[in-house]
């Protein structure tokens, strides 16, 4: 008689995101006549750059003839496009990441959520709070996380680490030693980050009580300022004990076509484990690479061309972020993020819960947006922005916000 | 201080595909003159169908502009692929699955591997052997299947179901009872398949032993033998137990596109727990839809001209399965399957091993099949050749293999 693993059934509610677009549903159902404009999910609105587009229909015509047609990619990833990879996101920032430490996916999402298997159920995890749902949702399917406090809205196993207004959202050194610490920098939902002397000391702290960080980088191509480092292998020592995953959803547009990778070192062992040898065999058993026509379409940002459209992107997402930061600041709320990352991260105001000012917001002004505590206690009185809609919608947005 | 997945270490050599591809290269290497051809991987040679490049031209031209573009698909998959695959394969041959039950994915693989999570690691599961290695090998990683006897190819924790010339291919229900089934049929690698009948056994079989069937289903666009059912469904009780895995792969060439699907009948319960809701959480954590450029590629060969197109790549290598069936067994060797799918398998001749076979081929006539004791150890002693090359390099193939 088979039995279903029972760690599934500990998740409180839905993921985040359905609840949200459940809630948002019955308002316009029972309101057809609102325009709801969304600030809430971080979906890009803009459309794909010029070269993926040039790149995606060339790719195509090349399945279209049996001279040229291409099936099963290899496993870990064209060459081609590692390489680029390699060239362009490490070695030119200083980093000693070669190609075949470059693990090529279907996304962000997938990799930041099937890391954990390849670690015992027994170690406990540690994330930054709050934090993307999916370090700790994966987790608790993983049978890591024990169980859920519906009153402080935490995991009796996870260790919690607050970033808030308070401490500034630098993250403090734990009482009780973790095993896995995840750092989402820029941060998914505070729009905050952390410098590199502040980052190196996460890195020399894992290498001290042999920790492993995995580290997502998905934010990183809206770092502006000087001295925050892209990548975690700018850190002394990061390639003993860390693991990069990396996004091309938000760098350019690729919500909807599905690419990220996850960078593995060989030096990264436990004991005589090699996890780089690991995350190779789940690959090389549970995924049979990302599409041919989607991997062109990424090598394709890294063109001269392509560099200057994801910029091009880049600055219009950051002209929203700044747009949302500033009229939110003059109509007397309080905000964080939005300089490094395209997220803006506010108070909610008169001490309102973040869910009940999602419910006002939705209501009196039409917006979307997401409630901080849907990503961890420590986002309770906070409430997450994004900057992914058009200059329009979020004008639009902020002056409906502003007449509250 | 971090611990891995030790269940990976256990894992004896390589996926069987990626040592094959080893040794290949360095037979390549050692010999640069020869010219190889492959009938080992399952990887297919015909470029996609005009409809499928036609839909992908389009949904890449929509992905252009703002007004047609398209971000985050819809976790499970659009409604107009999952109601194409509803309407085409389900209910026009008379199985109740509606499309809420159908979840669209980057590939059976991926989701073959993936759906062990949904169960308890007490579980113990059974495979017919032998069988694609995805099904052990994930379970292996999961902690279900004990520990590996170099000697005999098993590992302790695992129901094998022998399927071989002896007992016609036709597993017998097995002594110890298992909680998960996974069958796959038209069976990879045999080639062989079970009729209405005899697979109606097997779902009461599961009904009566509160055990659940995997079904993987990813050959069924080449069953021609009008009583072999194309999906589980067609069985009565068959929504109660079990779960169906499709592909696109081989269906229309889509192993270099990537798209799949799963069937999980929302009437399939264990105790109050819905496997249903638990792989629509699984999907909405830790996945992030296929692309849609991808699935409206799918949806295409739902088309009147799509069907035409599919149809007549399916002839095409079932052309190839015919050649070889009938060329092997003109030559005097034994050979089954490739009637209702595109592998033939062979038995060794003189009694030689599968792996002992394997480089005589490749070393005496370059040509690449598969060992079949790669596929578990009832495979010993078998070999697996595939359908999927050119017409020219079957024949070619043929004439050597011939002359040996």
């Amino acid at each position: 008689m088979y039995q279903v693993n029972t760690n599934y059934l500990k998740l409180p509610g839905s993921y985040l995101f359905s609840t949200i677009a459940k809630k948002v549903a019955a308002f316009q159902q029972a309101n057809p006549d609102k325009q709801i404009i969304r600030l809430g999910i971080g979906d890009v609105t803009q459309p794909l750059p010029k070269v993926v587009i040039d790149a995606l229909h060339k790719a195509v015509d090349e399945q279209a003839s049996a001279e040229t047609f291409r099936g099963y990619a290899p496993d870990l990833g064209y060459d081609f496009l590692r390489n680029a990879i390699a060239e362009h996101d490490y070695r030119s920032r200083g980093c000693d990441i070669s190609p075949d430490e470059i693990f090529v996916s279907d996304g962000a999402k997938s990799d930041s959520g099937n890391i954990q298997e390849l670690f015992s159920k027994d170690n406990r995890i540690a994330v930054t709070d709050p934090v993307y749902p999916v370090y700790v949702d994966s987790n608790v399917m993983g049978g890591r996380c024990g169980n859920y406090d519906p009153h402080t809205g935490m995991w009796d196993q996870v260790v919690y680490l607050p970033c808030t207004a308070e401490n500034d959202f630098v993250p403090d050194f734990p009482d009780q030693d973790p095993d896995i610490i995840y750092l989402c920098l820029p941060n998914n939902p505070t729009g905050t980050t952390l410098k590199k002397d502040q980052l190196q000391k996460w890195v020399d702290y894992a290498n001290n009580k042999n920790a492993i960080i995995i580290f997502d980088a998905a934010y990183e191509h809206y770092i502006s300022t000087p001295d925050v480092p892209h990548s975690i292998y700018e850190c002394d020592g990061a390639r003993d004990c860390c693991i990069e995953i990396r996004s091309f959803s938000k760098t350019a547009g690729f919500t909807g076509l599905r690419l990220g990778f996850t960078v593995v070192p060989k030096s990264l062992k436990c004991g005589d484990a090699s996890l780089h040898d690991m995350w190779a065999r789940r690959h090389g058993t549970k995924f049979n690479g990302a599409p041919y026509i989607v991997q062109r379409a990424g090598e394709a940002i890294y063109s001269e061309e392509g560099q200057k459209e994801v910029a091009d992107l880049v600055s219009y997402y950051m002209e929203n972020a700044r747009m949302i930061r500033e009229g939110l600041t003059a109509a007397g709320f309080t905000c964080y993020g939005g300089v490094d990352a395209p997220y803006i991260w506010m108070k909610t105001p008169d001490g309102m819960t973040s869910w009940d000012f999602f419910d006002y917001l939705l209501e009196k002004a039409n917006v979307v947006g997401t409630p901080g505590s849907g990503f961890g206690p420590s986002g309770e009185g906070y409430f997450r922005l994004t900057a992914f809609g058009t200059h329009e919608n979020t004008k639009a947005a902020l002056e409906r916000i502003k007449r509250l």
